[in-house]
């Protein structure tokens, strides 16, 4: 199977780690994103929305949207489990990794598109006053992500799931780009980033 | 299994449509959310994010987030399937539900979020370019669903799935709160949503 990729970008890397987490090998393939290669009509044609990652199958179809892959993945080689092994779990996970993304990914988005770089490129007006509140409760989240870290090693619970892949790729994205990483009086989370760095799969990355 | 709802908003009822496609009875127990309720420690013990809808088990576990609620009920009761029955449609139907909630849902909660009821309710400081953006955005969604709805029947293809439940809460909502209905030109999408509304689950609502 082939993945469209960029280098850096938050959501073909979870893609990238949870294919390594399963043993899938993917051939990457890397996409001219700022040479404008998503717009063209080549890659619409594999995903209207312009989007990256993007998973092209033998048979040449092609699945969008980073954690859709995952799901195909999982299905494909159900262990090690990352998405839930009951029903229970699988919710309970589900729930842990849907305020991770409609939470604290929307907020550090809303900082994203509204900063500097995006302002840069000339792609969106920036709004500032969405832009701090971005940031303030991106920092929020934080404040309850060190509560969670606390008292259990991973984001859903006792062990490692696809909601501390996405939180890794977020997180790491907002410390980056976004300078939005979690303070480091939040010792907790800082322990949580270490342990889930250690991998092999995160090792791998550089090569 | 008892549900934790609030007749109206959106989320809860995506929960109460699943279970009734599903032939599931749920115990609605209704929360005072103006009173204040949801910030209660009593509710705040079922669910420390002090969102609805909650879904309390037999056994007093209880589960949060409608989505993840959703997830549940399907691997209780896998028939009618409504999140997919292959790991190539699963992935095809999750991609477009994401697509409605982290773009659509994300817009138009954006102008909600931003406008006159919450505003006067005190809740948040509006913003009112944030607002604007995200109602632009909404209807430049919008067009793109007209066009898929041109195409096929439901949000995910040939068939009704949760993509059509959770759009057709949302779209409803948008509607009667945020001023947000698509155009009543988009005539793909108001074919669409009469023949959703025909659905004996919908109908029952009514009840």
């Amino acid at each position: 199977m082939k993945l469209y990729t960029f280098s850096g970008a938050p959501n073909p890397r979870r893609v990238t780690l949870f294919a390594a987490e399963k043993g899938i090998d993917l051939t990457l393939l890397e996409v001219d994103l700022r040479g404008g290669e998503t717009r063209s009509a080549a890659f619409r044609a594999k995903n209207p929305s312009g989007k990256i990652p993007v998973l092209e199958l033998e048979d040449g179809t092609c699945l969008a949207e980073s954690v859709a892959i995952c799901r195909y993945l999982e299905a494909l080689v159900p262990e090690p489990n990352l998405f839930g092994a009951t029903p229970l779990e699988t919710a309970q996970i589900e729930a842990v990794h849907r305020q991770l993304e409609l939470e604290l990914f929307a907020h550090i988005g809303a900082a994203w598109v509204n900063g500097p770089i995006v302002a840069a490129a000339g792609l969106v007006k920036p709004i500032e006053a969405q832009r701090a509140r971005g940031e303030g409760l991106a920092h929020q989240f934080y404040d309850r992500l060190e509560s969670t870290l606390t008292d259990q090693p991973y984001m859903a619970g006792d062990r490692f799931t696809v909601a501390d892949i996405s939180a890794l790729c977020l997180i790491e994205f907002a410390g980056a780009l976004v300078k939005l990483a979690p303070k480091p009086e939040l010792t907790a989370i800082a322990a949580w980033h270490e342990r889930v760095t250690a991998r092999p799969s995160v090792q791998a990355e550089k090569g």
